[in-house]
């Protein structure tokens, strides 16, 4: 046979054979014939192995009989599941000559041409050449069967193929025993029909390329919001990973991105506050601890040994203290920021906590803070508090500006026990039926406010009009956040709410809130150690935004 | 030309084509020899797109373009850059005849003969197809140069090529204006010289098959372990912080110093494990995505641009990567772990989905992977999967290991919608009904398993006998801890659950396992995120443990 398409038509994928050896020039021949075959970048990759072993072959046998099992369990039907079982699809062991083709893969260690992109045209290489082996063995008069199930691993292992070798398949070579008729055996079975013509079709025009570029434009100025906001979260679809697929990540870095008006967010220099203060209402017996920890604690961040310390750096966050009115007079200390009101509010039994000068100067202390803060470069602050009876500042505070009865704004704080927590309980049930006042904000918060919670609100509004993140740590600061938002309701946009804490009342603030925390780890610690520990979440998000590869630059297909 | 020999050799990668046209009959006999080229299980699935117009032809030269400045940048040296970039590697303007051979890869959607094993036969036959246009083309005068460096995502999505149809490249058509001097143009050009013959190797014996059997080893005890759990509590308790205020911290630094034996507990070499398969359900349409995503993330890990390498960079965490069976041949990479089982795992919808000796590698694979780990100095461990289709995967087996009716197994995994998951739902149903095997946990592990998560199962396992702490990420890791359990139950003294998932079953399955974790940040994604984002929670507990004060040490009043 000698014109083309006659051998290209009468090409058989071959399962039966004569008894006939197999002449070594045929073969020689027949492998001419795949080396003439294209690879890509020349890297000659293909590599045949021949096989007349009877006990090899007899070992290929066993593991196509193993895989062929498993097609049998396959197929789709009962019917076709016993026409499967009647056909022949193999000659392993009586075709005289086993070939396997195969490519080593670790051409493509080095630079290959034409593998930008898929690196399969390696393997199509070899393909081609099977081809090629394929055509020269029908012109020669001989056949060859394409054995593709098998488990390749111990195909190679078995046969001890090096690592880089990938067969393409085991191809039994021989004297065809018929010739299927002129057409496919699954044809000449009624397994299936072979189309009459090739399917083609004309491709006239190109479909637009939707594919946005996220060319990193410094987004200082940012005319169109809605725009803006669009680009920003097709920038967070665009990365590799189902839509959605981060939850909270994802809202967090689109947060980022529109606090800080820019595709690719970045937090500068992040900064936890910790506001310190004392109570009067803890002279009442509120609380587990005495007074006086107020003090040590302060001391104690001071000298680093405290939670939020070990926290901070763990993140590296830097760390400010303030006394914003603890009952005693620190030394001189760089470390401690003095923004004392008072050494400790009054209990608000029956009295204001503080005078409307005092209150004044909460926000103005909060304020500047706050701006110093954001003057030396960060763009990111946590809230932290700590004061021996300001859990009970706290619920009162959230009774009286959230209309909740005092019953369910009333936790355990640091840990009192049912007896302490039932007094407590009394105790501000009887403060707040005292109060007479107006259901004015300003009334209200001089009244029942701790110089640290006012400090922390104002330093939010502070953080907010400087178009920082805000870290909202446990119940008592978002306490604090709660007295902000009834002043700006604008600062939601730039807040995080950090932790649920165990305390009781903080679900039901955050509910009120409806704020969604990062965190659930049962913490009631404060110092703003659930800021510091939400903080590499935080990070993630702006990780994950600025760092991601996008399906686009990846190449990966999108669902 | 007419003889056999003569074709093949002077067939030709051609990019330099004389501007005469081609006229149809050419392209018409060529695409016939196509079609009587070889067609996997009867599937004609090869189909072709023909390209004459000038505005499709250079949105096809833009792609080329860009990925060949990529080929640019890739070249070993800068020599090599100057020569490659004098290279014409195609002519997708100047020939006036483009084609595009591509496959139907939804003919896998039905049971196929071939494709047990590997379902590269598919696109194999395609290849097949092109190298017999070929050598019609060469026989009748014409040459064709097959562009292989595309972004194939991008050309499919500019032609409006439906999904499930996947091209070989693009092909260039015409008169060649050339025949290079009788040699592949690369080596005319001096890039490099084709090797004089074909590269064969008898292989004259087999290497006997030794797959070890898996033995999971009780964990040696303890031996005062009442009184050390006692001084480790103590620790805790002696910290700067009211009793208990550092909630599922505190938890979790009991845990660290319990696995670790040792008051000071610290994490070293944390390491996140990726293991990489696919799986034959897939092949049924349960999932939002083409099964090739599975290679596409790999490649993603490897090139550093998936969010698992964000997160691992993030936190310092060393991240591997584990071929287990994903159905795609990698060329070799130091950054790659090969423990490919096989090409996917078969369908489990009428079969098992893999062997007992591929169980029993599963199990020998994760072992060592895992070992080598610990030799390493890790005594932290993350695991995390990547597989399309591996939800349905670990459902099936949930309902299996649970109890729980499929039903309450099934989530939407990356994202399908109500159709599909009421779809997967239904074809899982079916196939847990066609099981008749008995309930015993090996022979259900290989009828529903997938490599990754049997992998990762004896990973956990080969991580508890090493001592080190067991991080699990989403459902899928779930699962594979729910099978290692049910060998080993102890492994839960040491293993930290790192978040719940938005997958529906994760909470249910969590619930089962009595299990707490840490996170709730409704991320979807595996790949073992959870565990690197939960990560710098665990170091928040090594670190308050080692590194806070005490109240003795500090000075301060207890309660």
């Amino acid at each position: 046979m000698s014109n083309l398409d006659d051998i290209l038509k009468s090409r058989r994928d071959t399962r039966h054979f004569t008894a006939d050896s197999v002449p070594d020039e045929v073969i020689e021949k027949a492998l001419r014939a795949g080396h003439w075959a294209p690879s890509v970048g020349l890297t000659d990759a293909t590599k045949y192995y021949i096989i007349k072993s009877a006990e090899v072959k007899k070992a290929v046998k066993n593991l196509f009989l193993d895989y062929n099992k498993k097609a049998e369990e396959l197929t789709d039907n009962p019917e076709q599941k016993e026409h499967y079982k009647s056909l022949k699809l193999e000659a392993i062991e009586e075709a005289p000559i086993g070939l396997i083709i195969a490519y080593d893969r670790s051409v493509l260690n080095q630079f290959t041409i034409g593998t930008v992109g898929s690196n399969e045209a390696v393997k199509f290489s070899s393909v081609c050449a099977a081809q090629n082996i394929w055509l020269s063995l029908t012109e020669q008069g001989y056949g060859m069967g394409w054995v593709s199930i098998l488990n390749y691993y111990q195909f190679k292992k078995i046969l001890d193929l090096p690592e880089n070798i990938e067969p393409l398949g085991y191809f039994c070579i021989g004297k065809p025993a018929t010739n299927y008729d002129n057409q496919p055996m699954l044809q000449q079975l009624h397994w299936k029909q072979k189309s009459e013509a090739p399917d083609c079709t004309e491709i006239k025009n190109v479909i637009g390329n939707s594919v946005s570029d996220f060319v990193s434009k410094p987004q200082s100025d940012v005319e169109n919001k809605t725009d803006f906001s669009r680009l920003l979260q097709e920038k967070i679809d665009s990365k590799t990973k189902p839509i959605g697929a981060l939850g909270t990540l994802e809202t967090l870095g689109l947060q980022l991105g529109t606090v800080f008006e820019t595709l690719e967010p970045k937090i500068n220099n992040p900064n936890i506050v910790v506001f310190a203060a004392d109570h009067g209402i803890a002279n009442h017996g509120v609380s587990a601890y005495p007074q006086d920890v107020t003090r040590q604690m302060v001391t104690n961040f001071l000298e680093g040994g405290a939670a939020i310390n070990v926290f901070c750096n763990q993140h590296d966050i830097k760390l400010s203290i303030v006394d914003s009115g603890v009952n005693y007079d620190f030394p001189t200390n760089a470390k401690l920021i003095n923004a004392k009101i008072a050494k400790g509010t009054q209990s608000f039994l029956h009295a204001p906590a503080m005078s409307k000068t005092e209150l004044q100067l909460c926000f103005e202390k909060g304020k500047i803070i706050v701006e110093t803060i954001a003057k030396a470069g960060s763009n990111c602050i946590g809230f932290g508090e700590m004061g021996i009876g300001n859990t009970s500042t706290a619920s009162a505070l959230m009774s009286i500006l959230t209309g909740f009865p005092i019953e369910e704004c009333v936790g355990k704080g640091t840990g009192v026990d049912d007896e302490k927590l039932l007094k407590k309980q009394n105790l501000l049930k009887s403060a707040i039926e005292n109060y007479s006042g107006p259901a004015e904000l300003m009334q209200q918060l001089s009244y029942f406010g701790g110089f640290e919670i006012i400090q922390m609100a104002s330093g939010m509004l502070t953080a907010f009009e400087n178009k920082m993140i805000i870290l909202v740590d446990g119940f008592i600061c978002s306490v604090a956040f709660l007295v902000a938002s009834k002043i700006n309701p604008d600062i939601y946009k730039n807040t995080v709410f950090c932790h649920c804490s165990a305390e009781n009342a903080h679900q039901k603030l955050l509910n009120y809130l409806q704020a969604k925390p990062i965190l659930n780890l049962d913490l009631r610690l404060g110092e703003g150690t659930g800021c510091a520990i939400a903080f590499p979440i935080l990070k993630s998000a702006e990780a994950f935004l600025n760092e991601m590869a996008s399906f686009e630059s990846a190449g990966i297909s999108r669902e």
